[in-house]
């Protein structure tokens, strides 16, 4: 069966999370008490309610209960989000993830009983950071706390060579998994593989080597 | 030589942006027009400096021609986030990177001479959705608009059998790239790998394959 999807609060986050849910497929009612934007969100989403979701006969008649999951993006009312996160668990909905914040936030939503916490900015900015910084590197995931994929566009040292003539897994410790040439991606990547101007290399391995491709 | 960062505005976004920065060994300065934002931040950055960079002589005054990259944050004000950009620009700041609230305001910020424009919250909200929606999915990259790589927790099937066993690649058109266990990670994966309960597969691969996996 479907999942049923509450999200609380209707911010860009929660708006966005909403809008993506309802786009694959999902079954989502939104609450704000902000009437403008849930004319504005209503079209793009199952249900749009306008309400104060601390109000706990308000959700309870808007059948909280039978929600799956709820989201709970409420940002700058900290108290508010405490409360709609412990409402949501003590009625009954199964998983609850909730924005925090800060720190303190996210630990006392944690003990309230939320599920999850996210801190969508700070993630962001870290990973601005983080890009800011390094001169080649266009994206990541980190895997374990030391181990991360990049990509990282090709230096221009490499351009013409194949990986049997760069050799990147023995002279840096790091494998290529793929590389993106414009739209297109190739993954399965061997030996003759000729590295072109401005290819973009998908590549696993430990921190440090990859930031010694970076800077070097 | 080193790059001065620049980042005005230091809500969640902006304070996560400049602390991370500085971590990273970067100088770096803030500006916020809040006072106790600009106390609570000062310790862990270069300079905080408390002023409304709405006003040219004041950001003038700090030098910012300077600086080779600017951070502008503001998010609610969008005026003054389109402004604050435009001066950077003009006053010959290399690289302008700016957060945008919405498709609107990240055109005008384009337009105003942005080099780079983010939507934080937009951005993690998609991925949050696609992360609440798919069973097993952890995180992922997009690589390519059809192509990306995700981490997947091993289906139960899986479990005690080894990669050649499997034949994932023959069987979903997908490469195995790592397998994660707990804090260790192996990014050397080979054919006698065996699958354990709680596996993390890190994979690649169409989007189209990667979510028969998911949804199998
Ligand atoms: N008690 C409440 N009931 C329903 N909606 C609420 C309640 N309190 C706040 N909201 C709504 O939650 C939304 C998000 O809140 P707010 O703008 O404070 O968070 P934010 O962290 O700045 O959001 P974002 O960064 O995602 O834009 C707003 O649209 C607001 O109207
Ligand atoms: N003209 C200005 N000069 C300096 N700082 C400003 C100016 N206008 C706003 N700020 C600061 O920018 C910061 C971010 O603005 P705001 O809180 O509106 O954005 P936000 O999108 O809600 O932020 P976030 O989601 O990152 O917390 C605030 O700390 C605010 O004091
Ligand atoms: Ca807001
Ligand atoms: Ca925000
Ligand atoms: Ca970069
Ligand atoms: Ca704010």
């Amino acid at each position: 069966m479907k999942k049923q999807y509450v999200v609380i609060g209707c911010g860009r986050f929660g708006s966005s999370v909403a809008m993506k849910l309802t786009e694959l497929g999902e079954e989502v009612m939104v609450v704000d008490k902000n009437e403008e934007i849930i004319q504005t969100i209503s079209e793009s989403v199952t249900y749009a309610v306008q309400a104060d979701a601390t109000d706990e006969q308000t959700i309870r008649s808007l059948g909280i209960r039978n929600f799956d999951v709820a989201v709970v993006t409420i940002g700058s009312d900290i108290q508010s989000s405490i409360l709609i996160t412990l409402m949501c668990k003590e009625l009954g909905v199964k998983y609850v993830i909730s924005k925090a914040q800060n720190e303190l936030h996210g630990k006392v939503l944690y003990k309230t009983g939320a599920d999850r916490v996210v801190f969508p900015e700070r993630e962001m900015g870290v990973k601005i950071a983080k890009n800011l910084v390094s001169d080649n590197i266009l994206d990541y995931i980190e895997l374990a706390p030391d181990y991360s994929i990049v990509e990282i566009v090709a230096l221009e040292r490499w351009i013409g060579k194949n990986l049997r003539q760069l050799n990147i897994r023995a002279r840096y410790g790091v494998n290529v998994m793929a590389i993106k040439q414009g739209y297109d991606i190739k993954v399965a990547v061997g030996p003759e593989d000729v590295i072109r101007e401005g290819d973009v290399l998908v590549v696993i391995g430990h921190n440090d080597d990859l930031n010694r491709i970076d800077k070097s």
